[in-house]
């Protein structure tokens, strides 16, 4: 009898230790691995995916662990959905218009040229029916695909030349993802795309005449001034946003309630890096002019801009008539956009217009 | 030994359930009561804090839940902040700004007339120094204060009749909270604030003339233009925020990991609100023209918002003079918002420009 009330002292003790949000001894630590398209420690970028898995630690009490490997662990900085979907990773962040080649519908969720503006997209991705068109984009790859930060407003990138007129443009060698490499493919650009670990060096080299990485935030750290000092405002990314992929077999495997701390904390990676990347943006433009007197900021001229934008709708419709789930997706974002964008003139625009000139 | 191992095998049995996401029968679930300034089920205040409530237990597996009064529970909708002090409810959902009469320092977490955008706040806000600062704030009144929710640009307000000149605000009965009602006070309006379930009886009755309420995905629902036709554009909230507030006595005795749910399910909300918000303010704004075409949309004169404009650096500079604090708080806004507005004139401003105009 001693012995037995002994161990219902035990039987008592561990499930004391089991209310509290410390791990019991044998409970199971769920352990994911995550790759990134982003070298470690680039800011918003990296620091968005390792505070997302920090968060999930800390809201699981322990209970749920990811590792996050860069692209210099997994070696595939632009083959995150392939490696998601294929299980290797649970889970993975990237930019969804990197796979535009292997489908073109998973594109317009990160941006599209002459597009929705942030605000604009946001609303039109959670409450306008964006998220359902994605689901039944990446339904088919077998993952799950959620916002996973927003760039906002991107530049429109780094000119060793000026560009003057449409023909500036022909045979120029730039990296630029997205639907705006096919608009600009189609004015004679030879178009690529490079992650962010090789861009300088390319541009260095010369194995490419221009790029467009970001904003002032994160691209003045890459040092590509000093190659290219033009640098124009932007029209092909007004809204860009990141994406966390999630393979399908691995989420019906969590538990309720870990599903609901990696739905919200990924939330708080969409919101938060976009906060974050306007911070660095507002900082770095501020300095720029004092401590980068050789960057000459410029604006495409009037009439590139409407040849891009003509092509661009070119495009739109070619695609469309191509592939019924693209025209579906283009008609959702032209008829939000053309309601929230009078909303936007009416808001923020007037407002900014009042308080600017 | 027989009856031992039926015991250790109870152990066992009951170590794999305390391991599910499913509570331990002798777990204490925290329940928690929140007061809302907010009337049930009100788009998208209401439903931001009773879609927080059902996050944080589902994230912790029932482990914790919040039970969500609304004003006609707790019978005092701008007495929140008392109310989490007293430790009546732990926590809160409302307008900071509801409080410059207790303390005129929470206000600015708000929003400021003529002050920063919702990106440029937002990024002041979390990546430019103003949450330090709104706990400095908020830790003399022994509460937690997080962001909850953003409303964006809020329209100016309906108004009887058309205001032409800064004569016609004189004598004018308005509901306007915020720095924006001393503004106006200082031109001559009698400036009152009611919570949101009064507004339409207060306006119909002609208790007063004038009020402002959010944009008009939330205003169209209330009624107003039936009383009230002319609607100004805004001026006076370019980027309001809602607040959670959390007694520090009860926030110090959750545990680390369900302090982290809370935290990152109100970024959430707060990142949330505005995404609905805006969508329903497009939404609300592409359908009035047609639905409800006796409203009259206004942009206050010019020379309106100049008086506006000097009246409130003037009041900025006079409270600064009396309040460190203040001035600490509107230094710090200033001096941000310098910096954040040169990059939304490069980034969102140049872009809507080039393709509203």
């Amino acid at each position: 009898m001693i012995r037995n009330k002994l161990i219902l002292m035990m039987v008592a003790t561990l499930l004391v230790f089991s209310g509290s949000s410390s791990i019991a001894a044998d409970e199971k630590v769920i352990k994911w691995k995550l790759a990134m398209t982003w070298p470690a420690g680039l800011p918003p970028f990296a620091w968005t995916v390792t505070r997302f898995a920090d968060n999930v630690e800390a809201m699981s009490g322990g209970r749920m662990t990811i590792r996050v490997d860069d692209k210099n662990k997994h070696k595939a900085a632009l083959g995150i959905l392939d490696m998601v979907k294929a299980g290797q990773y649970e889970m993975g962040h990237s930019a969804s218009y990197y796979w535009k080649g292997k489908d073109i519908n998973t594109m317009p969720f990160t941006t599209m040229p002459f597009g929705m503006t942030t605000s604009e997209q946001d609303a039109w991705y959670f409450y306008g029916g964006g998220e359902a068109l994605a689901k039944e984009v990446f339904d088919k790859h077998g993952v799950n695909q959620y916002q996973g930060g927003s760039t906002g407003n991107q530049m429109g990138g780094w000119f060793r030349k000026e560009i003057n007129s449409v023909d500036d443009l022909k045979g120029l060698k730039m990296r630029i993802p997205g639907f705006a490499g096919e608009v600009l493919a189609e004015l004679g650009v030879a178009v690529t795309n490079l992650p962010a670990g090789e861009l300088y060096t390319a541009l260095e080299r010369g194995t490419i005449d221009a790029l467009e990485w970001v904003g002032p935030g994160m691209d003045i750290n890459m040092g590509f001034h000093k190659v290219a000092p033009y640098y124009y405002t932007g029209w092909h990314e007004p809204a860009t946003d990141l994406q966390f992929l999630i393979n399908q077999d691995a989420w019906n495997e969590l538990p309720a309630d870990l599903q609901a701390i990696i739905e919200v904390a990924m939330v708080d990676s969409k919101a938060r890096m976009y906060w974050e990347n306007f911070a660095m943006s507002a900082e770095a433009w501020s300095k720029m002019g004092v401590d980068y007197p050789n960057i000459k900021v410029r604006t495409f001229p009037p009439e590139v801009i409407a040849e891009m934008k003509a092509v661009n709708a070119r495009l739109i419709a070619e695609t469309s008539a191509r592939d019924p789930m693209f025209k579906k997706i283009m008609e959702s974002q032209a008829e939000f956009m053309a309601k929230a964008r009078e909303w936007t003139k009416m808001s923020d625009y007037l407002y900014l217009k009042d308080n600017i000139e």
